[in-house]
Order: C-alpha cells, then structure tokens, then sequence
C-alpha cells in the first residue's frame, strides 16, 4: 500500500463505520462525553480443532498504547467523514459533532486498565477494561480487539510450541505466510509467547533481537544451475560464515548427499579453528531424519551440532516428532535426550496464522454507565446463557493453593478485597449450579491481575523489556497445573465471581427479563 | 507499533535475514547482479476442512508495486545491519556489500510480470515472475510472497462467499477479528473477490467507496442503562439518520421485542417520507428469523426492507441458510426467492482470516539463470514429484472452448506460440500418464495472462480501478464451468504443459539425477 494510503488507513479512521455513526447519535443526545466501562474479554479458549487450549498467553498491549498516544483524526480524516453522504445526498456527519471530533477527540482521554502481557489468561475475565467518555470509548472498541486479539492468539500458539517442543530453541519463520502485515504484530506475539529469535530482519532490528536464517534451496540451485554442485555452494557458504555455518541439507538427497557434503564443509572449518552451527531439515519424516543426522554428525565428531527442524510444524507434529525420537532413538544407538537437546525448531506458516483457529473470539461489552453521580451497572441479556457479559466495574484476582500453583481466577466488585475474606465462595461465571467454597488457610497468595495503565491522559505503567515478558510468561506457566497446560483435553480452570458479583449478575438478569415485558 | 518502528519493520527489512546473508554471498562471488528469473505460484488449491476450493482469484498486486516502488533501504536499515555481529563479534555484513545495498539496492531494477488482479488462477503456474539481478529478486522473495499470498487467499474465499450467496450483498465486517495489521490487505482482496462494500472507514477513504454499519447492541444497551427502552434507542437512531435507518433487532429478544420495535419506528418514519433500509439479525437461527421477520416486515408492509444477516457466517452456513429458506418460505407463505432477494449478509471473521485454510501455500522458485549470453532453465528435484517446479522462462495461455468457457490453463516454453500450432498436446505437470491432445478448431480462444507490471525500471501497466478488477472477476467467474465453482469436490481444472515444455522438464529432472552422482 502507498505510504500515504496506510497512514490514512491505520489512523484514527481504523474503526468500523458504525462506531462513528453511533458516537454521533451519542454527541446529538448530550450522551458523548457521559462516563462509561467497556469490557474486554474473551468467550472459549482458541479451538485448533479437535484440541483446544486451556490457557492463554496475553499479548499486544504496548503496541496498542503506542496507537492510542500517537492516534488522533487528521484534517483529511475529519475532510472525508464530512465528505460521506446518504442515499439522498445528505451528509452523514454533521459540522458541530466533527468539529468535537476533530477538536477533542483522542484515545488518552480514556482509561485503560490491563493485565500485563506475557500473563497466563483466561476465558471470561476483563484482559482490558476501558472507562471513559462513551463516544470515544465507542469509537474504541474495533482497533483495541483488532490489535489485542491476534497478538494473543499468536503469544498463545507460540507457547503450547515451545511447550511441545520441551524448551528447545524455536525460531519465528513465518513472514512470508502471514496474514500480510499480520507479520510484524504476529512475530512480535510468537517472542512473548514462546519463540526466542525471528527471521524477520526489521522487527528485529526494532525489538534489539538478533534475526536468525540458515540459506534457502535456491542457493544451491544457483551453483547447479552455473555448472558447480551443492558441496560448491556449502563451501563458498562457510568461507563467508565461518562462524555462522549452518548449513540446508534437502536440495538434491539428504542423506545421500546434503547431511555428507555438509560434513566435509564441517571438517574443514574446523581445521580453521571454527565450529560449525549444524544442519537444516526441511522435507522428509523429519524424527527419521533428524536420527539419522545426529548419527552421521556423531560418526564424524560434530557431537555438538545443531539440527533444525522446519516445514509445517506446530505443536501436534513436534509431540509426534520427539514422540518417535524417544521411541526410535536406541535403534540408532543414540540416547534420544541427546538428540532432543540438539534440536532447534524453525515455525513458520502454522504458528504466524494459527493454524486451526484463525481468530480469538475477543469481544467488548458495555458493564457500567455512569448516572446522577455513580456508576449502574449495564448488562445484555438476550443471546445464549454463556454469552452475558458480568456486570460493572470488577476487581479481578488469582488464588494460589498452598503450593504456589495457580487454581482460579476470580472476579469480585470493586469494593470487594478478597484477601479480606476469611474464606470465599467461588461461583462458574454461567452456570448457577456450580460453586466452591477455599477458606485463606488453603491458599498462599491472592493477587490482583489489573495494572492501570493510562489515566488521566496519561501513561502511567512502566512497559517491561520483552526479557521481562517472557521471564513472566515463564512464572506462570510454571504456576499452572500439567493439566492446564496438556495439548489436548486440557483440564479447566477455574473462572470464578464472589458470592456479592454473582449476586448483582442474578438479580440484573432478571431485573431486566422483567423489563422486557415492558416494551 | 509506534510509528517510527513501523516505517523501520516495514520497510526494506520485511525480508526474511537469510535474504540478506545469501544476497552478501552472491556479492562476494560476483554474483549479485547476474540476472535470474523466479517463478511465483501455488501448489494447491485452499482446503478449509472438507471442502477444497476449485480456483483461486488473484489479488494483491497494485500494493505489492507500491511498495516495490517506494522502498529502499534507509540510512538506519543500513546501520543495523551494519551493528549485526556473529557469536564470535564478528559483523556479518561487510561495508563493500552495505555500500553497494545502500547505493544501488532497489526493487525497481526488478522485471515483474504478473496475471492482473482479481483474475481466476490456478496451481503450478506462474502467477508473478521475477526477472533481474539475483541478490535482488532473492531479497524480494519475502516481500513478493508476504503480500501476494495473502491477498489471494482472502480473494478467493470472498469469491465463494458470494457464489454461496447468490450475488447477493455482501458487507465485510472483520476489522476487529482480522489478524492485526492483515485487517487493511485483507479488506481490500475481500472487495476485489466479492464483498461489496466493508465496513472499515480508513480503507473505505483511500478505496473511494461508502463504509457501511448499521449500530451496535451496546447502543441498545447504553438506552437500557439510562432507564430507556429498546424502543428508544431505535427512535433516537431513525430521528439522526432517517435515510439510513437499518436496525440491529437481537439485544433483548428478536421476535417478541426487536422487530415489533423496529416495526413501530419504520411505521413512523414513513409518515415523515423516508423508507427505511431494514433489519439485522446477529443471532440465533438466521433461517427461521428471516422467515419470521420478512413475514413481519410485510404484514406490516415494509415488503422492501433489507434482512441484513451476521454472526459467524461463511460459504457454507450462507448455503445452508438459503437452503432451509428454500424448503421452508411455503410453511410461512412466503416465496423464498423474494426473501433471498432482500438479504444482505454481514461477514467477518471467516472472511477475513480464510477461516480453515488461513495461508495460501505461495513459493518463489528458481527456474533460470543467465550465463553467457543465454538463459539457462534451473531445477530443483529432491521432494516429491509434486514439488519439482516447471523450469526456464514460460508463456501462460488460458484455453476457452468453442461455447468461450474456460477448459485450461496451458504453460509454453517462451518461444512458442500456441496460437500457431494446428494441435495442441497438453501434458499434466506432474503425473507422466497424463495427457490430452486439443485442436484449434475446437477452441474459441487462446489467452496470454501474464501482464509486464515492471520493465526497465519503469512502471508499464495502468492498474485497473476495483470496479474493473471485479468486472474482471466476474467475466472469469462465469466462463469456469459450474462444476470447477463447486463450493464442495469441485471439478479439476486442467493445468498443462505443452509437450515441449514437458519434454524439457522431462530432460532436466533425468540430468539433475545423473549429476547427483558426481557430488
């Protein structure tokens, strides 16, 4: 897209159509600037199909804060709105709510509360809550889903990856099958939830990360094609990158020719004085291959070198690979924890996209309008049980039991403090039958999960390093029972409201069936 | 992403780092600046889960050439590259290659042909190549794939959206469920492919056209906290936009509530002399609740009134919806063409992230190299059969029979001419078994379908407006026979290659084996 064209079209004019006809109609009644909280939440864990997952990993909130702090309409954007007309040549917006628009409008007149990124997340609970003028907290709702969803499901495919993969080193290849400019936002989601470098050489350069690359198959297909042979290509590779070799071994044979030749590049480097990084496999049954490798490269003494995997892989096929691994290994008379800890993962098209769940289903309900001096609760009601938002303004807490693990997110009022409590009655969100009782004695910590992070037009959350995302994402995982965290079937956490939130949810649902009869 | 980070990850270095190492390897042997060609083109058909598409519909180009034409490394691309360093301390690039990147480096040197967007293509052939200096039609391999594959994937599924659909409008929805910054890209190749309008407001200003919306339930909601109704919240919304009064009928109850509302303020903005445009319904059985709301609407003798449906709907719930329509409009009296006829449909996520198949399997394959003085056709054999790229410079034709439909896509060494030839021989590209014979006499039609975008640093095509490329679209579309367009086990459609394409790449994949020998 032209230059000029996409900052137009990630501006302030990135919203849906309706948000600001809707934003208008709030400006005519005298409503625009009335006090109100948007939740933000997501409804089922990402279902890959036939394995969902059992947590989340949040990501994409300092890239959201930055659009919100830089984001206000331009002359032209305020010239195109008063360009727009109806069906009958009348204009859609009209000079007195532009003029609000063009003189006042701007995200940091909101508040925006958040759990941090890199945290451990659940289905149900605010992951952001936005309190603040109705229209632009209206107006608000498409960019922050469009720039908090993604990341989220990408920081969460990344980390059942490297889950799958028992920490090996995993390394971002999927610029050139992202969802377009996806990349970059998806890149930078799949390094908070799991994969250690990218391939992608400009979002490292603005994350301070080294880009990471082997060659592509159309190197050694260039040395063929002008006469010379893979072991040509292999070596004018290693005289360049001595220190960097690592070298793909799948252009004409494997075995029979890339894994050998690229031993005989291996040997003379090391006669420089150098150490080869190793080999690329990118075709082929790839647990076959990689023992394979590891015993050709032990034969020869290269016990150290690395043997990176790619070409389609995402949590599923990596289980299945180290599954082989383990169960083959001693055939080879190879110890498969050795060749294991080896490995190094090349993800490309699967993790960048989310293969199997292309989207989070996060959405952004109104719970609470302020009236006559204080806040009133807001619910809707019509669809599926599952699908009521909780109402009003929330705390939001994780109990931990007596080990440290992490056993339930639990949502209170505002004026509610859990820690407060001697014991707490723990309520499912959606339905009335389930509840428990843990008593304090039982637990080890109780920890708010929100940081206020812009308030009163200004930030005030200091972001952490991408090292400390991670270090984060770690602690919490680490906090998660194996059950959560199992690839498939995973066991459900608990999401939970306190006695007095569940109480006020009740009594509004039917409150408003009763108001139903009304209309 | 701030700004300043987004020109730096989006500029020159959106390429993969293993470009660039190999781009640097080319330079030290004096190889950059060799002229090569690539070939652009995808191996199979979309799959989303059971039901594979029959064509594809290309888009993504005008930006792609955009892009080409406005990107050259920057001064601070050329000084973090020049900051990147081995384990050993190392720089990976050295001064000569970042001088020459600097001074020289532009993908305007770059020859692209390419089949025009919004044009039914097919696997196996060529639909970009890429013709220029080698280190930079190698560093162009991830831009060119990140923003064509995309496009075309979406494209597609907007395609069949529509022919699920029955022409009927289609509005794009999914800003807020896109893959992040994808939302842009990903709108557009849905307008090229089949939706008719979006409702996205920045893209809508740089495409020329009308956003469209209608409100959300957080409207309705917002009444119902104040101490309104419902039916407040409509007249408020009717009495600001009464010649664009499209009402969202599903926050409190479809049937008892929303439209008996909605029809109360239509009946009331008639005596004012507007008409209004209609319903949406975003919940529930969209079948049975257009049945019910176009028999209310009707009673109520709003017989024009749109039913504008959402909520999760792709190719095959809008199929099955006009389907139940079909067989039940008589339980209600009604004709089921005259309820199509008035439905709009409202389509986001799936639309938007291709649901089920969200990456288009797009490479970029060597197939020639200039040495003196001639081209030179290069292979590559390893993988599968299917994987063997057709070699060396190519013409692409597009066959129509005698009735002008569409019956194969047919590739030619650049020397020939099918046009010429009495009899054609059509050899399927992978499986040796396979092959045809045609006759001119029982063609209407011989097509060439690649265009020259970029020659000789000069921009040679005039990009088409939307409105042209969906002609485009639509005269492709209905010269593929019905049985290619099924939205389920569509007919193949036959791609070829002429016998003395065949016959070379026949020779090449012979040779390359015996030259396997000598390594």
């Amino acid at each position: 897209m032209p230059y000029k064209s996409q900052a137009i079209s990630e501006g302030f004019l990135y919203t849906d159509q309706y948000q600001l006809t809707m934003a208008q109609l709030y400006f005519r009644l005298g409503l625009h600037e009335r006090e109100v909280q948007f939740d933000h939440y997501f409804r089922t864990y990402p279902d890959y199909g036939g394995h969902q997952a059992g947590y989340c990993i949040s990501a994409g909130l300092e890239w959201l804060v930055a659009w919100m702090r830089q984001t206000r309409p331009s002359d032209e954007d305020i010239a195109y709105l008063r360009s727009q007309t109806g069906d009958r040549g009348q204009r859609t917006f009209t000079d007195d709510f532009l003029e609000w628009l063009s003189k006042k409008a701007s995200f940091e007149m909101l508040t925006l509360r958040a759990i941090p990124e890199g945290r451990v997340v659940h289905p149900h609970v605010p992951l952001t809550t936005v309190t603040g003028p109705l229209a632009m907290a209206q107006i608000f709702e498409t960019p922050l889903l469009n720039k908090l969803n993604y990341p989220t499901l990408i920081a969460t495919k990344a980390a059942r990856i490297r889950d799958a993969g028992r920490g090996q080193l995993i390394l971002e290849f999927g610029l050139r099958r992202a969802q377009g400019s996806a990349a970059n936002d998806g890149a930078r989601a799949a390094l908070i939830g799991g994969a250690d470098f990218t391939s992608n050489v400009g979002l490292s350069n603005i994350l301070g990360l080294s880009p990471k690359g082997t060659h592509a198959h159309s190197m050694v297909q260039v040395f063929m094609a002008l006469g010379g042979t893979e072991l040509d290509a292999f070596q004018a590779y290693a005289d360049l990158y001595p220190d960097n070799c690592l070298l793909l071994v799948d252009t004409v044979d494997t075995l029979e020719s890339g894994i050998p030749n690229a031993i005989r590049v291996f040997e003379e480097l090391r006669r420089k004085g150098y150490e080869p990084v190793g080999i690329r496999l990118d075709s082929g049954d790839l647990a076959y291959l990689s023992l394979r490798a590891a015993q050709m490269l032990n034969d020869a003494g290269f016990h150290n070198a690395k043997i990176v995997l790619s070409n389609q892989l995402d949590e599923l096929n990596l289980w299945q690979i180290l599954t082989q691994i383990e169960l083959s290994a001693s055939q080879y008379d190879l110890e498969a924890d050795k060749v294991i800890k080896r490995l190094v993962y090349g993800i490309g098209t699967r993790l960048i996209t989310s293969r199997g769940a292309g989207a989070l289903d996060g959405v952004y309900k109104l719970v609470s309008v302020h009236q006559n001096g204080s806040w009133k609760p807001a619910i809707k009601i019509s669809e599926s049980r599952d699908k009521v938002p909780t109402p009003g303004h929330k705390g939001l807490w994780r109990l931990y039991d007596s080990k440290g693990m992490a056993i339930a997110d639990v949502m209170s009022q505002d004026d509610e403090d859990p820690r407060e409590s001697h014991a707490l009655q723990l309520h499912h969100p959606i339905d009335q039958s389930k509840y428990r009782q843990v008593t304090q004695s039982e637990l080890s910590e109780i920890e708010p999960l929100h940081e206020t992070i812009l308030q009163g037009g200004e930030l005030r959350y200091d972001f952490p390093s991408l090292e400390e995302i991670r270090q984060q994402r770690e602690r919490d995982l680490n906090r998660l029972y194996p059950g959560v965290r199992r690839l498939i079937n995973p066991h459900m956490y608990h999401i939970s409201l306190t006695n007095r939130l569940w109480q006020l949810k009740q009594d509004m649902i039917e409150s408003a069936k009763r108001g139903e009869n009304r209309d």
